[in-house]
């Protein structure tokens, strides 16, 4: 192996370029050329690569988002453009390759191996942790910082008026943001979907914390339909507690940004420079991951199919922490 | 004049408590009884107050919220309120008043004078710094710097994604947050309530940035009705450019939050201090600021119906900057 | 068990409060009676210790240092000043105690135990991380966190002005702090007791990174003496590497203190709850922990005589990420 | 006037980048052409300077340090290599010259125009405050911010262990940041030059402070020679209060790094546009400054030699607000 590619796709996710700049000089450590390619699939199919130096990735660790950019391909979903994708790496000398994404990357990147034989290793980056085969996805620590400080923002307000804050997090299809989010910021209900609290459930918690005098309360919600809909629960919520002054905040996109944290920029550090000596020792569709502080090697069936579960305890010691 | 007390109305804003805390040393140091009144007017009538002692105040200058909490009074807008709230003031041996807090809150202060004689001086405490009379507004700096911290966040992820976001700010009537926030954070456009774009201007604007080679954009929007709403924006903005990828963020009440800014709890502090200085010199329905780095005093009147413009460079400054 | 206390002894650390507001709620929701100790041993002695209640650990989670405040006691290595304590706690009917700290606290809590048969729990509370039975102290992801903001600051000064920054970080006995601050800052270097660099080694690499076309270094150093005190090695450096712009800055105390991260109040929650559930359930001399995210306990034995290595990977990585 | 350039000089400021950024984009906007000159006056003479485009300097407004870099120049010190500085102008075609940077910065501009004809106008760059002619310096009030944030950091260790800290801060000459981190942080003490304390009078205020039942305390010092000196002060204090916890912390470069605050980048985007403008008004040797919030011309002659003086009145409110 000569030389190898590297690109971000999916969703951004802060320490996404502490692992670019991992691979990059990883790679150049162990003597391999490197491509940088921008805007992910899209990218590929086009021709849209430079080669990476180690200055390249200079002063890069620090900043939140991509320097390759991120971008959907539907062209790459389709026969013709994997082929366009294939003709540009072989013209490039390409045998490898470094995808640091979620899901729907590691899809493509394995039916592009069956096809046309260039070696994948995924590496987890996304803000969801929703991944089977790591303990922490890239991005998430940092999403789930980001949105306490949000939420310590909120309780100043919140105690200042006894008011009911509902909170939306991200994580449409799993509460690793918001179970993190609700512990740490103190919240005294935390809505997820491995756990679907009926709304009446909710509602009742809150009339016995005020009954127990409570004067303030956050109520964490993991985004997703009706149940995960911060909004359409505070209405159902004002119908029943009418004497309380409920409140809504959706946290949006702030959640993608912003310097990584220590634990994200390690993260990527590892998983980037694992990736490369994967490819180095011959290994193909796989994901990267570090569970329990090792590196293991998920295949991409696994990492896309299975399901990380959310530690029970978590869920459990919410209710412990707020009576 | 023996007795004072202090409370806070209307929303919360950072620096607030910095602002108490110079009130309650300002008032012992000048050998005043100083009391501490919760939810503001309500607490008035119903007689809801502490005493204040030094230590009282002690390691709360770095809180955002109010310690002495904050609430609507329907009650004190009718006579029968203002009369137990006078029985109360009267009970305890108030002589003098601080009012933190907004127009509203000084209005009520003003009429409760005319009734029944007891002086106050209101201190200028929101994050929209929408007041005549005073340079800044306590909590406007911190809320500037949590939306620009905001933006910045949103910018890697636009960045990333060549994105246009519209981010919507407070400011229901002024644009002060808007346009700080907009120059602050290098966005391409600033809706102000002060300065109305049309939305097709805004629309020719973000064609002709992308004409010019710009692959990402942020918009911000002061909160209001149509134009001031940045879903309402977005919707029209994507109708004509279908090739964007448009998103929105409202920031919401993250912006209330937080510890505040070394300029919040500075400006907090001095006119903690100048509003006890002021009533034991006899002032009365005056809001006291700080213009040019002075401390200067201006009656309710003004400081209720005089606009404070926004500076018009900076309007104009936002279309040089993001060419 | 009716009746247990707890309180915090040795170095504050942010998450301390979490985790007292866990010890205090894990109790209540099992039934006990709960008291605060204020300053470690010291107010076992004196009996200074109030009755908690769930209201009294309410908006404490975001919170640094403890609000059980710390202190040393030199009466408490004394057979006299244990007995005082012991007749202390008995008079509170006080059956079991939680003890958050580091190695010295633990030392105390074990012969208290064996003269007078108080059953204790010790929680590793202490930014340095260096604690046998667990993977992570609480304050440690915190302390590294602020070291790294530290570092993002002085990057960007030594690459406006093309300098070498020697950075000190704590961590006398052990290289945690330094080395994750050290890949997640970026440093060319890191310097801890566990891989001893030759100052010449250090100097070494500097020349070779200034010819490799570097303009500006970080190198991180754990304190210590001679090669763990980065004066002396700026000194030494600047002897030889003339031509270079060498500073130094130490970071000191700001590394203890700080709003603590989601990891740091996770963690103290959950080995709150896990140290009041060990006494309940007949566990004595040990110190509660997470390893590969299970709750364990180990003898205090072992938690203070044990060596926790620093991972040999993350030493390896940084020479690898910064070529 | 066809073509200016800008140039930073003397230690880097947060905000530096917002300022060039505006240099860079009014230019533009007014149809010139400008260079940006790298590492100060040294660059001017080696002829170290790059085209800039709006592109240029996109994404940086954000940035601490400053992109064109800043260097000491000894040659520009002599006749020689002014005049060298001056054949590379000439070179270059360029009419006008933009300089960020502090006192010596502008000694040199100036004495370069009475040799050479070229028109300067300068941007107060300093994190010191200490410039007379503009209310504030860019990089001041984000200097202050992260010293509060230190000083914040510092104040729960300092309260969790009763002890006094000696927190030293920078202002050579000038108290400015003292003195707002003082105030902002809740300090006993302030130590600024302006208004030397003998160590005798901070000994007897921390000791009656610890009469009047404060358990920490926090003492500001503003860098210099003995008075000046936190380890020295420290050292003096310890001889005469041996029953207090006296710890020292000199805060350092952290300092002058970091995401500049909303303050300063609308500061450096004010200034910037106006010293372009200024240039193109033919105006020359003059530091462009905001005075009560309006753009003013000062002469070099008075920005160097004229003394901007503290305001009494926050000295004074340090006393008032530490009972």
């Amino acid at each position: 192996m000569k030389t190898i590619a590297v690109l971000t796709s999916g969703g951004d996710a802060p320490g996404m370029n502490a692992c670019i700049r991992s691979v990059v000089r990883g790679a150049i450590y162990h003597n391999l050329n490197i491509y940088g390619i921008i805007r992910g699939y899209k990218g590929v199919i086009e021709g849209d690569m430079i080669k990476m130096e180690s200055r390249s990735v200079s002063n890069i660790i620090q900043q939140g988002g991509t320097i390759l950019k991120s971008a959907r391909s539907d062209e790459f979903r389709t026969k013709i453009g994997r082929q366009k994708a294939y003709e540009q790496m072989k013209k490039h000398g390409i045998e490898g390759l470094v995808v640091i994404g979620g899901n729907g990357s590691f899809t493509g990147a394995e039916i592009f191996y069956k096809e046309y034989g260039i070696p994948t290793i995924g590496v987890p980056g996304t803000i969801d942790n929703d991944l089977y085969g790591t303990d922490y996805t890239i991005g998430f620590d940092t999403a789930v910082n980001t949105a306490l400080d949000a939420v310590d923002k909120i309780r100043d307000t919140a105690d200042s008026h006894d008011r009911v804050f509902f909170v939306e997090v991200m994580g449409r299809d799993s509460g690793y943001i918001a179970i993190q989010t609700g512990i740490g910021g103190g919240a005294e209900i935390v809505m997820v979907p491995e756990n679907p609290d009926s709304i009446e459930g909710v509602i009742e918690s809150l009339r016995s914390g005020r009954n127990n005098q409570k004067s303030s309360s956050i109520v964490i919600v993991a985004e997703g339909e009706e149940v995960g809909n911060a909004h359409y629960v505070a209405i159902k919520a004002k119908e029943k507690l009418t004497n309380m002054d409920i409140r809504v905040t959706n946290l949006g996109h702030i959640q993608r940004g912003g310097a990584p944290t220590a634990m994200d920029r390690i993260l990527g550090s590892r998983l980037g420079l694992a990736a490369v000596e994967g490819l180095i020792a011959g290994r193909k569709n796989e994901m990267v991951g570090i569970v329990d502080d090792k590196v293991v090697y998920t295949t991409f069936q696994d990492a896309i199919n299975k399901k990380k579960p959310l530690n029970k305890d978590l869920i459990k010691m919410v209710n412990i922490l707020s009576i």
